[in-house]
């Protein structure tokens, strides 16, 4: 998984059948030392996130279809939401 | 999922059966802040894509199950075209 | 698989049912010359693994259902914890 | 999909029983600049490809069966061979 | 696959069940102008690949049931040695 920020949400105008409702958020990685990265990714949301919330996004078919389901027509899904105070770093 | 451009076409010239009669569309992937990467990818459209589109590619096996056919012998597929004003970003 | 460093762990607000109750750490990777990428990993730990620890992350899904269970949502598995003595590098 | 060059061939002394009898090229991936990358990609051809030739590479364990047999021990696979004159790169 | 140097050996000190008795290796990906990356992978050796040695890294689920075995708990395998002779790099 890779964590991550929510920096966006996008709409498109025509889509594959297996994305259709679906809501798609934009996300931006985020790097060991709490950068954001310059990639973006766009991952399906599940959980009701938002601009602005830390987010994990993991990869793969079963994880669709644990969570978003099978007829998903993407395999980025967001699958948590992350309190800034529920992260600790450790210094080693 | 990435978000990109069209930047161009392609035709093989030979190509293995899975590949026969599919479009084939040159993307780069574009980064958080709205420029497009170095990057290069070849991706099959099932969405009459063109050049200059803003896409989304999604890559899996059953992606493209869903959209263009468990036949087709790559699985970086064309899911989405979006609308330039589609698109939100926040400022977090 | 990668090598990487155990740097921290986090805990998730709201989560995908294929989450709960598991322990999610965050992981540096390893270069070849022994420093720590910039990059960031978040792994399931099924093997008490911690902070500061060298482990190894391998991904997929069959990893995932040979360890943690087909039921979670994440294919990032800390498959195993490395002492530091127990690395040979070869000069060439 | 990658767009990507053969620049070279290369045969194992000692190989899984899944390569015996498979011909093994290098290629680089090809940047949205026209530029070959230094990252060095080795694919299983089924299509005669050469080197100097531009070629597509595909990713992936479907795109093998359907292309050079399901037993083969890899899945990057040379789908397709373009000719210099059928890319067409657009301005956007 | 990718074309690696073998540049070193680890142990775990504890492992997923998968992993035990299994030979890993530390592995260099080399680029296209013959030079080793920074990045490291740890990949699983049935060939009795050693130090120094070139090798050539598969990954995949498939290419592990067709090498190692399913029950392995990683799907980075060293599926050929490559000897520094047969490999002949073109000019283009």
């Amino acid at each position: 998984m890779i964590l991550g920020r929510v920096v966006g949400r996008l709409w498109a105008a025509r889509q594959a059948a297996g994305l259709t409702g679906r809501k798609l958020l934009l996300v931006r990685p985020e790097t060991a030392t709490g950068d954001v990265s310059p990639r973006l990714i766009v991952a399906v949301d599940g959980l009701a996130a938002g601009p602005g919330d830390r987010v994990l996004v993991a990869h793969g078919s079963r994880v669709r279809d644990l969570t978003v389901g099978a007829d998903v027509a993407d395999k980025d899904i967001i699958v948590g939401i992350v309190d800034d105070s529920a992260l600790e770093r450790s210094s080693s």
